[in-house]
């Protein structure tokens, strides 16, 4: 495997097209008004499994043989790639075996067992979830997919910026949230191959900005102690992501808790839907202002929706 | 002005489609395997002014000439109705005369003066709001605009089913809420002109039941101290809705307010979408089991999508 070309992501498109939706693409005139563009969002929060994390998993689960699968597939997630994995599994099915921080929300836990993932909780530190892992995949001969540091995983996110565009016909600016690079990868990737003159932007939470520190000190720094309601971008870059970022997005801008949380409600009341506080981290910096998008037409990738309806965070106590 | 006919209809989709979104049709695997049916999701919380009432009030405005509206338009409600009429005036450049009881949610004030109407307050009874609407027309020469007892709107709110059944071809049921009969009244007459074999079944409140109860006593009962969580659903039928209703409508069947929030939840859970409470009744009713949908194909008319996120109803105390 190397770094996914047009073609690899053509036919990952192809692949896990009879398992993932097309999602929609919506407009608001409203926050095109606050904000003086022209945006379009990518709505992966009403994708399978409530994120674009369905479309990596599905082309890395259903790249491989059913010989290959046999005993089963493994990975060690708090999150949508838990879930994402835990259902392509079932599509296949084989087992999904999954290592969960005991302190994971309730509602992503029911997430992967209601996929039928088998999960196994550990101590919520990085140790702790790599060690279990390895003994699970020692015991089971189950395959590692990592959540993005997998060029069929960065082949699969990739095809949520194909949609996009082939609706689109062209824009100015793709922004999207950067947690460990899974998605910011793979829409570079495409954008550069297709639209070679947009401009890729990534947006992170303050509070959580490896991939902001490695893009501009030029190597790859991980995350230290990252704290941000941003659940799905507490993640590092990896070896595979960091180098395509490198080379194809052209910046990387960082946000306060306080805009993910204004541009999350924005979201909400205005467009009607439901995203995850990640979503709204590519919003937050254009009202932020650390994007001038003012006459520019900007495709944005709301990455998924999976929020405990009853913890939102503007409910929350200071 | 009488009954509108199919051709009514269709030139009040014409006159509005440029001021109006054809809002999306979702569907929902994980519903759908709850329900037994196969349920497409007219979003009309997506709408203009976040709800279906915004085809009625730009049917009515836009069907008056320059001066007929010299002199604005007004209506009293404290919802929906209130926030269309004030933005269908302000797309003619005239002005909107809003009376709203003191007690109107926040966000709904908001919202009217959002889109520049002129509000009065007055106390929240039906004789208050009456009174002080006379006296604005008689100062000022407005002309009334009621929110369903009007053929104009009527046909409006008709043009949702009329998007919906040609992006569906065909259906067994369509569902849509009942408060004053207006998209109910317009519903049923485009189905019955449409496809004379579909049923239309009306969902309301048990706590609001004048529609269920007039339907099937045969005569028009008022509501008796309405008090449910769908808040749009308070009104009562009206003279000119109730014998559409009784002549071209199915069925009227009534849900409790656990089911509303039950079914409310599990659309924004499932779908990612926020719903108003009053858009879960028709969904109510299916889990509640007063419709068997079982291998049937279901349109529901999602209302709209004006809630108060500082207040969701499953965070309430009991």
């Amino acid at each position: 495997m190397s770094i996914p070309d047009l073609n690899t992501i053509k036919s990952a498109a192809k692949r896990i097209k009879p398992y993932i939706h097309n999602t929609p693409v919506l407009r608001c005139a409203g926050i095109n008004e606050i904000t003086g563009g022209d945006i379009f969002f990518k709505c992966e929060n009403m994708q399978k499994a409530g994120a674009f994390k369905s479309r990596g998993a599905c082309n890395a689960v259903f790249s491989l043989t059913a010989d290959q699968l046999k005993k089963g597939v493994g990975t060690h997630s708090s999150g949508n790639h838990a879930q994402a994995l835990a259902r392509a599994a079932s599509l296949r099915n084989t087992d999904a075996y999954i290592v969960m921080p005991e302190t994971s929300p309730r509602v992503k836990v029911a997430g992967v067992k209601g996929y039928g993932g088998k999960i196994t909780f550990c101590k919520p530190t990085l140790q702790a979830r790599e060690e279990t892992l390895q003994r699970i995949i020692e015991d089971t001969g189950a395959l590692e997919i990592h959540p993005y540091n997998n060029y069929r995983i960065i082949a699969g996110q990739a095809t949520a910026a194909l949609e996009m565009l082939e609706e689109m016909g062209k824009t100015d600016i793709i922004m999207v949230p950067v947690g460990g690079g899974g998605l910011l990868s793979g829409t570079a990737l495409t954008t550069k191959y297709l639209l070679p003159g947009t401009r890729v932007i990534a947006a992170e939470p303050e509070m959580a900005d490896d991939a902001y520190r490695s893009f501009y000190e030029g190597r790859l720094i991980p995350s230290n102690n990252p704290k941000t309601i941003a659940d799905g971008l507490l993640t590092s870059l990896g070896s595979l992501t960091y180098p395509i970022i490198r080379e194809y997005v052209d910046d990387i801008v960082t946000v306060s808790e306080e805009g993910i949380i204004k541009a999350m409600r924005l979201i909400w009341e205005r467009m009607k839907i439901v995203i995850e506080p990640s979503s709204a981290v590519p919003l937050a910096a254009v009202l932020e202002n650390k994007i001038d998008i003012k006459g520019k037409t900007v495709g944005i990738i709301l990455s998924g929706g999976n929020v405990d309806l009853d913890g939102l965070p503007w409910l929350e106590k200071e």
